[in-house]
Parts: C-alpha cells; sequence; structure tokens
C-alpha cells in the first residue's frame, strides 16, 4: 500500500517555515506499517495543488494532503477538492456542530467566516476535529485503470503496480497538532481498516566516535551478510551516527516473529565488530538515551551552559518527566555569572581563561553541588562565527561530566565555524560523555 | 524560472529525520528571486528517483537534487544520474584533489571507498566542495519541448510555460552544512549567472494577541485593496501570527523602487487597522526580534525558566553576538534550585505553589538582581502532558518580566496538553510581553 504525502503551502516554498507535517505523517504512518512513496510541497496555487492531487491519485493508494483549509483569503484547498471530486459545497451538520462547540469552549462569536468552515463537498465523509474547526476530510474514488505503466529508459517499465483498485484522498488542516491528532485517532485507523497492510520494523543504533566512512569499510561484510528483507541506513546527525536497521514482510504472526529474531541477529552481529563505538539502542536522540538512563537509574543531573547556552537542559526538558532527573541549570554566558552562580574561582578565570579545562571542571563541579545533583555537565567554548583567538579558535570547546567522584573533561576542536553546527555537536558529545560516565559507574 | 527541489531519503520517508534542507533551499533561493515550484522527497529507491528526475527536468528550468551522494552503500544518486544523462562514470581531478585535501586535514588515511567520491559523471561540471569530500555537479540538458500542455478538466490548459530551452540539474550532498554552504557560493550564483530572474521583495509583521479568522476579518477590507503584484499569507506560529507580503515583478530597478513603495504603503495601511496587535516587522521570530531590540538599546537581559526548560535562553543564545546582551539563566526545574539559585523565599512557595504569581514575580527579580542584568524573563507552568491538578490544570503558566522598576506578571491557561506547544507558547508569550515593556520605557 502507497501512501503519497502532498503539503499545501507558499511559506513552505520560500523556505519560512520548516515542513515537520512530512516527516511526522510520514513517522506515523512508517509506524503503522504503510509505506510512503513521496511526499511533494505545493505552494498556494491552482494549477500546482490539481496537478500534484492528480499525479498523486494516479500513482498511491492513498493520497494525504495538508493545508489550506482555514478560513483565510489564502485557503483554497477544499473548492478545488470538490472541483476535483465533480462535488458541490454543502453545510456538514457534523462540522458545524464541531464548530460551535469549539466556538463555545473558547466562548466567542461565531462568525460567518467561521461558520463557512462547515461547508464540505458533499461527495467526501467528515472526519471530526475534536482540535479544531477546520474538517479532516475523507474521498473515495474509483479508477478504471490504477496500473500506470510508463516507459522510461534504462529503468523498469512498471512503474507502479497499485494493492487498490480505488484511492483514497484525507484533506487534513495543516496546523501540526490537529493533523497529528487526526492522523492518530481519525486518518491512520481508518486507513488500516480499508488497506491490509504489511509490518516494517525499525531498530536504532546510536554509534559515535568514527566518521560515517569509517564506519562504512569497518561494517561492510557484515551489512553484506544482512537477509534481503532488512535494509541499512546511514544517519549522521551533530557528529553521531544513527544506523538504522529496517525489516519488512507481510502482515503475519510467524513473519513478525521470525523478522524480530532476524533483527537482534543483526544487532548481535554489529556489536561483535563495531561495539566500541555503540552508545545505545532504540533512542531517536542521544537526549532520548540520557532521559531513559537516568530515570531508570533514579540519578539526578545539573547543567552548566556556555557555549551551548542552555540547548542541554532544553533538550532534556523537552521531554515529558524530565523532572524526575533534572534539577536545573545555569545558563552562565558571562564570566560574572560562572562565579556568582557556579562558584568558579575568579583566580581561574583570570588565570586560564573561560575556555579552559580549569574552569569546565569547576563549573560542572560547581554546578553539581550548588544544585545538589548527582551528576553534572559543563560546557565552555567558542561557538562562532566569531570571537576565536590564535590560541583558542573559533570551534574550541571544553566539555566536562562529573559524578561525586569523578570529573572527566574533554577539549573539542571542530574545523567549521557554523555556530549552530558547533552547538549541537558539542551537546551531543556531552550526552555520550554522561553515558559513558555512567556506564563505567556500574 | 522555475525550480523543483528533490530531496532522497528513506529517513525521511519514514519520518525519522525533518527535512530542514527543503526549507533552507527553498528559502536562499527565494531570496535569490528565484520561484521553487514544488518540493518532493523520494526515497533511496532507483525507480522513485528517476521518475522525480525525470518529470522535474520536463517541468521545471531548474532541478536541485540532494542526498544520496555518500560513500555507503545505501546512495545511489550518481550512479542514476549518469546513466539519466548517458555518460560514464570518470574519475575528476578537481573532485580527488578535494578529496585528498580534506583528508590531510583531518589527518586521516585516503581509504579506496574516499577515493571512489571522486568518480563523476563524465558530462558534468564539478562544483568545488569546500567543506566535504562528496562532489557537487552541475548537469545541463538541451530539452526540444520543454514547453508542456496537458489537460486538466476545470483548470487551465497549460500547466508551464518554461523560460528556458535547456533544464539545469545539480546533485548537491545532503549533509546540511554542506549543502547551504554550496548553495550559497556555487549554485546560487551559478544559477543566476543562468537564468534572468524575477525580483522577489517579502515583508513580515508579527501580529499577536488576536486570532487567526478575527485578525482575517478585520483586515479583509484592506487585503482586497492590495494591488495584483503582492500577495499575503497567514503564518501562525505558536500562538503568534506572522503576516508576509510577498510582491513580484521583472526585475528592472525602476520595477523595484515602485514595489518597495507598493509595500510599505501597504504596511502603513496594515498599522492604521491593526496597528494594536502588531509587535514587530522584519524578523521570522519574536526570539530574533528580542535580539535585535536589546542589542540596538544595549540593554542586558537574564532569564529564570521552568516550564520552559532553557528554550528561552537557548533560542537567544543561538544568534550570534547573543553576548551582547545576555548575561545568563538559571533552569529551575526543581523548587530547591528556585529558592537557591534565584532566591525565592521559602514561605512563598509553601504558600502559594511553585506555579504562582507571587514565585513567577520572585522569580524575575531574583534571577535579574543575581546575574546583575537590566531586564528579566520567568516562567513556570505546568506544560504537560501530566502533572496537573484541579486548581492548576496542565496548561496553567505564569510569566513575569521585569526591570529595575516594574515587574509585569500575566497567568496564561492554554487549552491544550501538548508539552512542547505549550513551552513553544510560552516562549512566544514572555518574549512578546518583553518587547511591550520595552517600548514602554520609551
Amino acid at each position: 500500500m502507497k501512501v503519497t504525502i502532498i503539503n499545501i503551502g507558499d511559506e513552505l516554498l520560500i523556505g519560512q517555515v520548516v515542513n515537520t507535517n512530512a516527516s511526522t505523517m510520514s513517522r506515523m504512518l512508517t509506524e503503522a506499517g504503510m509505506e510512503v512513496g513521496k511526499t511533494v510541497v505545493v505552494g498556494d496555487s491552482r494549477d500546482a495543488i490539481w496537478q500534484a492531487v492528480d499525479s498523486a491519485m494516479h500513482s498511491s493508494d492513498a493520497v494525504l494532503v495538508t493545508g489550506g483549509l482555514g478560513p483565510t483569503k489564502d485557503d483554497i484547498t477544499k473548492k478545488l477538492l470538490c472541483e476535483y471530486f465533480g462535488s458541490e459545497l454543502v453545510e456538514s451538520e457534523v462540522a458545524l456542530e464541531n464548530v460551535k462547540r469549539i466556538f463555545a469552549v473558547r466562548g466567542f462569536e461565531l462568525t460567518p467566516v467561521n461558520r463557512a468552515q462547515a461547508l464540505v463537498p458533499k461527495c467526501c465523509e467528515v472526519l471530526n476535529n475534536d482540535l479544531g474547526t477546520a474538517p479532516c476530510m475523507w474521498f473515495k474514488k474509483i479508477e478504471n485503470s490504477k496500473l500506470k505503466v510508463e516507459n522510461y529508459p534504462g529503468t523498469a517499465n512498471e512503474l507502479s503496480i497499485l494493492n487498490s483498485q480505488f484511492s483514497i484522498l484525507v484533506s487534513l488542516p495543516g496546523v501540526p497538532f490537529e493533523m497529528e491528532w487526526l492522523m492518530q485517532n481519525r486518518v491512520i485507523p481508518k486507513l488500516q481498516e480499508t488497506f491490509r497492510t504489511e509490518t516494517i520494523i525499525n531498530k536504532n543504533i546510536l554509534v559515535q566516535g568514527i566518521g560515517e566512512s569509517f564506519l562504512s569499510d569497518l561494517i561492510e561484510p557484515w551489512e553484506l551478510s544482512l537477509p534481503e528483507c532488512i535494509r541499512l541506513a546511514y544517519l549522521p546527525v551533530a557528529g553521531m551516527t544513527k544506523l538504522r536497521l529496517t525489516g519488512r514482510v507481510q502482515n503475519t504472526q510467524s513473519n513478525r516473529i521470525t523478522l524480530n529474531n532476524q533483527i537482534s541477529e543483526a544487532v548481535e552481529g554489529l556489536y561483535k565488530i563495531a561495539g566500541q563505538y555503540i552508545v545505545g539502542e532504540d533512542c531517536e536522540t542521544l537526549a532520548e538515551l540520557v532521559h531513559k538512563t537516568l530515570t531508570e537509574k533514579g540519578l539526578t543531573l545539573a547543567t552548566a551552559e556556555s557555549c551551548t547556552g542552555g540547548t542541554i537542559a532544553s533538550q532534556l526538558t523537552a521531554q515529558a518527566g524530565a523532572s524526575a532527573y533534572f534539577r536545573g541549570g545555569v545558563v552562565a554566558y558571562s564570566n560574572e555569572v560562572k562565579e556568582c552562580a557556579l562558584g568558579v574561582q575568579h583566580s581561574t578565570l583570570e588565570a586560564h581563561g573561560a575556555v579552559s579545562e580549569e574552569t569546565v571542571r569547576e563549573m560542572a563541579e560547581g554546578v553539581r553541588r550548588h544544585l545538589g545533583a548527582d551528576l553534572a555537565i559543563a560546557t565552555t567554548g567558542i561557538a562562532g562565527p566569531d570571537g576565536g583567538t590564535k590560541d583558542k579558535p573559533v570551534g574550541t570547546v571544553w566539555i566536562a561530566v562529573a559524578d561525586a567522584k569523578h570529573t572527566v573533561a574533554q577539549l573539542l576542536s571542530f574545523p567549521g565555524r557554523r555556530r549552530q553546527q558547533n552547538i549541537d555537536r558539542t551537546v551531543n558529545q556531552a550526552f555520550s560523555m554522561l553515558i559513558k560516565l555512567l556506564c563505567q559507574k556500574d
């Protein structure tokens, strides 16, 4: 079963907004066993939307469209879909009740613009949107010729053999939390009912301390020995590589058990040849791994951040339940704050500077003590693009992690001057050092 | 001139990675006066890539492809492009020199896998990638029939009339910082040389304190009076709406001057009817507006964050030059930290709780005093999804902003339980309150 995602919005094409909807929807569909073949972004232009919808309807089993449903002038999806499916706009009782309910909750008066949100093409089914006024619309189109065969020189002739004799189109609002709720509660269950799906199992392994090409050389024999139903992908992010194994089989229980076993064996094989670089499993990010590890161990953490400016704290506290282990942190951007809030000695700063092993150690030890935590992370460095000196060029970063007995400090020298990249790499390296410290404690 | 962007990678289709490349590239191209007609994501599958490339080459003047150039097994773009353009792989001297240079800098030995990165299709021009080993490749294809006319019922017959009698395809690495550097320094200048382009002027207005549909009603007469060459878009983000005016004209000096005047008049008109809701102009985010305002005014800031967990500090320090005004911050996640690092009184916490007006005021005043700043922001609340009580349900948030003379506190009650959304809205509201406080001071 093949899905195409179409996200509509000029703001996406001029790059003012990052299209997180595509990735959220792709992740949810993949986890539900459906395959996303393509995602497309088009602007708020009638022709571009029509063409994208028509092309997707001929080459996919289901087409999910977001955006263009708001009450404002630049939103045109609904009228276009109405015309595409040869229908007419009618006021939906279900949708109107929903609009009224939401306005009642918010205590606002219902304006004609808002009431117009209950207009939907007669031929669609309205999936109720509990979180907003824009309706979610489900269309079904019977296709006479879903098998599309085209000639492209040098590649397979059959481009797509589709499973079904019909195509589904679902139109969702582009507001991320409404879209996500509708996907979870309305769209995915209904798609699963409508199509029989494959099982897809993903397994993540987080690797650090080795470049992508060296890793590739190291694990090549292992990779070549993987069963055909398992694919490997390299996903390098900010100084860390996420290896992802994806297994895919027809959805039966025995298939699922076999695939799970094959994936376990593959992971075991990987540990044998690259175990020293593996930091963790089953997490998307190192922040998630730290979150899980500290929660399990019941240990508390404090942070003292200079060059990372609160990003470590922010990545940890973005996760629900962080209050169980995260005591708090100090963003010590100026030297005075390093002294007064972390207890770094004036003489240390004078003698060695803010970016030094001595300072980072005192920062980690100071924040751990001041905030009464079991563990601490500290960072100080020059993230760039400016601010470097001959001795300490941009990209010079010191990190320390500490527990009651040890403080481990490390110097990093990033080659680039890109601020966000240097911050992100420092954050990942700090998390990785903390995990290593925790493993040594066992 | 129409551009299509194709981003390749299974990781994008299963939603593990957010596709920031599409938005970065779109923004850069738009700023350079080029129009992105469509962005497409396909997986690491030969047929899907071929089809996307072929379709884009027939409907665009330039096609930019990212991904699939790494040295690892899952990367197939280069071979496919070689076949698509009917060429053969040869070792490029330029590319090999670059690979050698980068390995010399890093002090690594050159492996055969890395050397293979210098293989490129004979027919392409290599654009040197200063930051990485994957080459950037520029292809030019002469088209006999670039004018594509198709029939789609109910819409315009002519889908796309292209400017040129040839199409350009550029293949870039998917690593974000390499892609960005190549776009800036190699690809965009060469595209500008190759095509004559339109001028596009964008103007952002940040609006807060009014819902999208009410705003739409309020400004409808103004919107209808805009000249035809100016389009309006609503971009709601975390409790704020960004209004974007986009003007587009043929690139002559007199056109540019006229368009600039038309946009200025339009903005003036907007202030007349919705001035009280306008927070700022010419910024993408409120963090950027705060950064600019504090830098200009030469005032310093400290932050005390509970429920936002460092996100305010992190958004400010992500911007180069933040050290000019940002003294530092405390992430006061536990009550003990609120007391010991911010000087919130134990009796206040006992009597009113951590989420209260009294506490948030003491947090703001405490951090301002302790860190010696002119201004302070403090947040405390229940971001969710759990942790609420009957009196203080999830979504209850207190924010305070303070200067030497005033402390202003505000209670927010978000309806949803979504943690990240509640954090993001709190951050935006806090920035907006700080800007209001700064304007009052004038």
